[in-house]
């Protein structure tokens, strides 16, 4: 059984979406146990519908994380976010989701978490379809830049997180050009290291084009980079299908015949959407947080839940301990 | 008339693709003037259908080019494209169209051409399909990153290139969220000063899901990124492309309607793929050079000879050197 805690005020849509994609994952899945923290107005419209195996927290509202990250860390804070880190911190919960604002949980991953010395800050890591699966990308915005030490973290983060069994995955070091000669310095630093290393299936670098192709199963970036190429494709996908929905609408097509096109557009479509492959790890602590994004509908935030309970039956937290200490013992911290 | 100079020895596929994309864009344009620089060898085959309008120079193959691109500086090339180069300096044409690597180009822009003061190397800037046209980025790779002195000469550069008569163009800058606080420091103090500017439309941030929707005439970002974030589009559509071409194949529709599908759905995809808007600007010097992707197809080359007449046309060079010297006046040099 997994104890998962929910955050129902993060998001852009609050508890009316939070609520039923709850409802809807836990009612699903009997054998696990939902604690919703928020407001307790918020669930008076769900009452009678609520699954038996979902408890609420009553919190304050948000209303006090609207400061700049930064000045969370300085005081005691009762916010649905903060009591469900707290109640993370001590047990009571196994995992965290929440659509909160990825610099809150940052901050807050810091505050109630503690840190594997490897690391300055969390990894932001996500899973993105590919045409012959999903890849492991990360960083995905925890940080803005990253040096040498920073992309090898990422490197046994994403390794621990992406190995299953007793494959080793294909780990790739994003870059402008394939060449060897490429790129910033701190990728090519990286790059020489993590050729030196045997236990890290290391295939060097990919470029942005190649990501979805399928050829390696973690890729491994600065956090700008990666946030922008994510938010990038969505966007891609958006306008393709605004304009193939529009061709279509606007042809001659039978309108059943449309109909049915457009049904077939969306399921491909749907499948690509790294939007929809929900639920980034916040990773790096002791803590198993997972990151929905702000605009997600109750179908999606349920994958997140389902990211958090499938990490935590395969132990991602100890995993990325494990790779992140082995790392330490070939890589001295500075 | 424009006497546009061509490398015909860059690329994937050299003459074989390049020879036939000249013919192309040359017959259908008359009143322009092909200067071919390549091997005598590679003409043998093309020579009975060559339209009047193109001449041919021979030169070196390329054989020379195979150094590292910082090697070139140091000696007197006769290469095809460094012969197109001393064309192009010496005002025997106009501008270059090269399918060569961008290092290449970059060092011998520096080599033949005179650096705008406010840049230390050229901007590699092009045109992205959105949903209402097409917008103007940069930099795409000719830097791998970006403070903000180089953010704001990206913007002289891109609010030159995109300026069509009295409009302003509306531009701004990509960060990871659209809220003022966020992001690197470069960008907030790009931000900041860009705020401060009557002469340019600025409309703040913008996230990499916004590049395709057609709210920015010009979007700036450092050059890692924008090479990123093209490529990981293609490579979106790509798979999207190949998803809806298998499902379609292996349906239940008949040929003629799924063969007619396809055509619908390729020139759906076709228009939003930044590949075929092809042609960057290496832009910031008095030398108008126009970068083809290497793996360009004869249609996809026409399109970059086009780019160059155009921009010949809209004395691109001349815009983007006034607003640099604006720019240089509002922002005095270090």
């Amino acid at each position: 059984m997994a104890r998962i805690a929910i955050d129902l005020h993060g998001g852009d849509f609050g508890p009316s979406i939070l609520i039923p994609a709850c409802f809807r994952y836990f009612r699903a899945n009997p054998q696990h146990h939902g604690v919703l923290f928020g407001n307790l107005n918020a669930r008076q419209a769900f009452k009678h519908s609520c699954p038996a195996n979902i408890e609420w927290i009553d919190t304050n509202d948000i209303s006090d994380l609207a400061h700049k990250p930064a000045q969370l860390m300085r005081r005691d804070g009762f916010s649905s976010i903060e009591t469900a880190f707290k109640a993370l911190r001590d047990g009571q919960v196994d995992a965290l989701v929440s659509a909160e604002h990825t610099g809150v949980l940052l901050v807050l991953v810091g505050k109630y978490g503690a840190l594997h010395p490897a690391l300055n800050r969390p990894v932001l890591a996500a899973w993105l379809p590919t045409l012959t699966g999903t890849a492991m990308m990360l960083d995905l915005g925890a940080s803005f830049t990253a040096n040498q030490q920073q992309l090898l973290t990422y490197a046994a983060v994403g390794k621990a997180l992406a190995s299953t069994g007793e494959a080793n995955p294909r780990l790739s070091l994003l870059n402008v050009g394939a060449e060897y000669y490429k790129g910033p310095e701190a990728l090519r630093l990286a790059h020489a290291t993590l050729q030196g290393w045997s236990d890290i299936d290391y295939r060097g670098f990919i470029e942005a084009s190649d990501i979805f192709s399928g050829q390696a199963d973690v890729i491994v970036c600065d956090g700008f980079t990666g946030n922008s190429i994510i938010k990038a494709s969505a966007g891609a996908l958006d306008l393709t299908f605004a304009l193939l929905k529009a061709r279509l609408e606007h042809g001659l097509l039978k309108p059943l015949l449309a109909w049915w096109l457009k049904r077939q557009l969306t399921t491909v479509l749907k499948k690509l959407d790294p939007r929809l492959a929900n639920g980034a790890l916040v990773a790096g602590s002791n803590l198993l947080v997972v990151k929905s994004h702000g605009n997600a509908n109750d179908r999606a935030f349920a994958s997140a839940i389902e990211r958090a309970v499938s990490a935590l039956a395969l132990d991602s937290t100890g995993k990325i301990r494990r790779e992140l200490d082995k790392l330490v013992e070939k890589w001295p911290l500075d």
